[in-house]
C-alpha cells in the first residue's frame, strides 16, 4: 500500500456524506494524515449523518451542511479540491421500495450533479465513489468477483448501479479520474444503529448492548462477509493514490464468511448480553433477499495489496466498546 | 406466433410514447386488430411524437396528451387497461450528455411513476417495455446475446438500463407482469427524420430524399443490424401475448448486417438521389461510439418464433416511399 502519511499531508479533500458512518471515519483518518478536509452532509434524519461522528475534530475538519442534489452548492464546494470521496447516498433497500422517487433523487440525481460540478469546475479532481455489492443481486457463483452479472433486486440497487456507472461514463467521455469501490457489509464505530436502514448489523449491535433480542430472519444460514470500517478507509485511500485505478471498479470482501446465525451468536457472546431468535422472513424483506453473498477481493489485492487487516472478533469487540461508551449519541 | 387477430380484439391497450415512431405504428396495428387503444404522449418537441403519425385513425384511437413523469395522470390512465406498452423515452445519446437531468427525469423517474401507478391501480396489467441494445456498450463478442455484459457508454444508456431494471424489480418484488424488449436500430415510416436524435438513419433518409449529402463518420466500416418497424410491432405483440415472457428480456436483431458505408450506398441507390461522404468523427460522437454491433435474437425466436420478415431493401424502399409522400409532415 502507498504511504498515506506522505501522500495526503497538505492535500485538499471533499467528502460527501462526510458526517455519515464511513465518511466520518475517513474524514478523521485524513485529518490525522494532515489533509485539509471538508465534509458535505445533508443530515437527512433517516440517513447516516451524525455530527457527533466528528467529535474532537471540530477545529480540524470543515463541515458544510448541504444537499448534494444541489448543483449550485456542489459547483462551489468542488473547486480547489484534490480529492473527492463521494459517499453520500440513501442506503435502505426497503425505503427505496416505499419511496422510489427519493431514492432516485439521492442516488442518481445527486451523482449527476456532483459529476457535472466536477466536469465544469474541477475536471482534475480525483474521485472515488462508494458502490455496493448489492448490485450483483442473487449471486450466480461465490465468491462474487467484479465480472459477475449485475442484477439488482430492488430500486435502491438499480439506482446505485446508475450512480456508479455515471462515474464510469464521465471517466470515458470526459476523462474525469473516477474509481468505484463496491463495498460489502461494512461495520464499526459511528455506524447507524437506530434501525436496520444502513445494515441489519446496526440494529443488532444496539439490541445486544440493550440486553435485548436480535431477530434473525429465516433459518439464519445466509452467509455474508463483513468489512471493518478501518479496512474500508484504507481501501478508499489506497485507490485514491493509485493512477492505475482510474476507470476501474474493485470489490472489497472479507476473509471470514459467517452465517447470520453464527454472527448473532458471536455478537451475543462478545457482548455478554442479549439473545437471538430465528423468526420467519417478513414478506417485504423476503422479496428482496439475496441469500448467500461473499466477495472476491483479489483484484484490489493485486492492484494495491489491500486486504482486510481487522478480523471479525476484533472488529466486533471494538464496535461494541465504542457504542457502549457513546450510546447517548446514537440511540 | 400467436394469432393476434383473436387475441387483441376488444382488449384495452395503453401506449406511452404513442404518438412517436414505434408507438404510433403499434397503435395503428392494434386498432386494426380491434383493440381499444389509448395513446399517451407529451409531444416534447425534441422527441419523436407527431400527431400526424395517427392520421386516419382519429376516431379509432384515443389520444391523451400528458407527461408520463406525472404519476397523477398515469394513476388515472392505467386503470382498466389490459395491456401497457411502455415506449415513452428520451432516446438521444448526445442530448443525455448535454442535459443529463432531463434524461434522468424522462427515462428513470417516468418509469417509476408508470410502475407505481400500475402497482397501485392495475397490478394485473401486462406491461412491455422497450429497452435498447445501446446498454451493452462496446460489444465484447458478436452477435450480442442477452447475457452479454451491460456496460453503457453514455448517460442515456445508464438511464435506459435503470428504466428496464425497474420493470424487472417490480416483477420480482410485486408480481407485475413485465417484459423488456431490447431493440436494435429500428427504422420505417413515422420515424423522426428532423435530425439524428432517434437514430442516424432518420437524418440520412431526409438528406437523400432532399438530394443532399449523407455524412458517414469515420471509415464507415462500423457494422449494424436494423429492424423494420413492422417487425418490432410483431415482437411487441408477441411477447405481450406470451405468459412465459413475463420477467424476461429479449433482444431483437436483424439477419442482414451492413456497414454504415454500405447502408449509405444502398440508400442513395434505392432513392435514386443524394450522395454520401466519409467525414472524421465529431469529438463528442467519438466519445460515445461503440463500433460494430449486431444482436442475437435466438432467445425470442425460440420463445415466440419471432424473426424479421422484412428485408433491408424492402424496408428502406417502403420507408423512402412513405417520407416522399408525407415530407411536409416530418421535415
Amino acid at each position: 500500500m502507498t504511504d498515506h502519511e506522505d501522500f495526503f499531508a497538505g492535500r485538499t479533500v471533499l467528502i460527501t456524506g462526510g458526517l455519515g458512518f464511513i465518511g466520518s471515519n475517513l474524514a478523521r483518518r485524513l485529518a490525522d494524515l494532515g489533509a485539509a478536509v471538508t465534509v458535505v452532509d445533508s443530515l437527512i434524519p433517516e440517513y447516516g449523518g451524525n455530527p457527533f461522528n466528528l467529535s474532537g475534530y471540530g477545529n480540524r475538519i470543515r463541515v458544510n451542511i448541504a444537499d448534494v442534489r444541489d448543483e449550485y452548492s456542489m459547483n462551489y464546494l468542488v473547486r480547489g479540491q484534490d480529492f473527492l470521496f463521494n459517499l453520500a447516498g440513501q442506503v435502505s433497500h426497503l425505503d427505496s421500495m416505499y419511496n422510489p422517487y427519493t431514492d432516485l433523487e439521492i442516488n442518481c440525481r445527486s451523482q449527476l450533479s456532483i459529476l457535472e460540478a466536477c466536469r465544469k469546475h474541477n475536471p482534475d479532481v480525483r474521485i472515488v465513489y462508494s458502490g455496493t455489492r448489492q448490485i450483483y443481486g442473487v449471486p450466480q457463483y461465490l465468491p462474487v468477483d467484479e465480472s459477475h452479472r449485475v442484477d439488482p433486486v430492488d430500486v435502491n440497487g438499480v439506482n446505485k448501479v446508475a450512480g456508479e456507472w455515471y462515474h464510469l461514463v464521465y471517466q470515458r467521455a470526459y476523462g474525469l479520474r473516477t474509481t468505484s469501490l463496491r463495498l460489502t457489509n461494512t461495520y464499526g464505530p459511528r455506524m447507524r444503529v437506530k434501525d436496520a436502514r444502513q445494515t441489519f448489523l446496526g440494529i443488532w449491535l444496539r439490541r445486544v448492548i440493550e440486553d435485548g433480542e436480535v431477530l434473525v430472519y429465516g433459518d439464519g444460514e445466509q452467509r455474508r462477509d463483513l468489512t471493518y470500517v478501518d479496512d474500508v478507509v484504507e481501501a478508499l485511500l489506497g485507490v485514491a493514490t493509485c493512477d492505475g485505478a482510474v476507470g476501474e471498479i474493485y470489490n472489497l470482501g472479507g476473509d471470514e464468511v459467517v452465517s447470520l446465525r453464527e454472527l448473532a451468536m458471536q455478537l451475543v457472546h462478545l457482548s455478554g448480553s442479549g439473545t437471538y431468535r430465528l423468526v420467519p422472513f417478513p414478506v417485504e424483506q423476503k422479496a428482496i433477499d439475496i441469500g448467500d453473498y461473499y466477495g472476491d477481493y483479489s483484484k484490489i489485492n493485486g492492484a494495491l495489496g489491500w486486504r482486510p487487516a481487522i478480523g471479525l472478533t476484533e472488529g466486533l469487540t471494538r464496535t461494541l466498546e465504542y457504542f457502549r461508551a457513546h450510546r447517548d449519541e446514537y440511540w
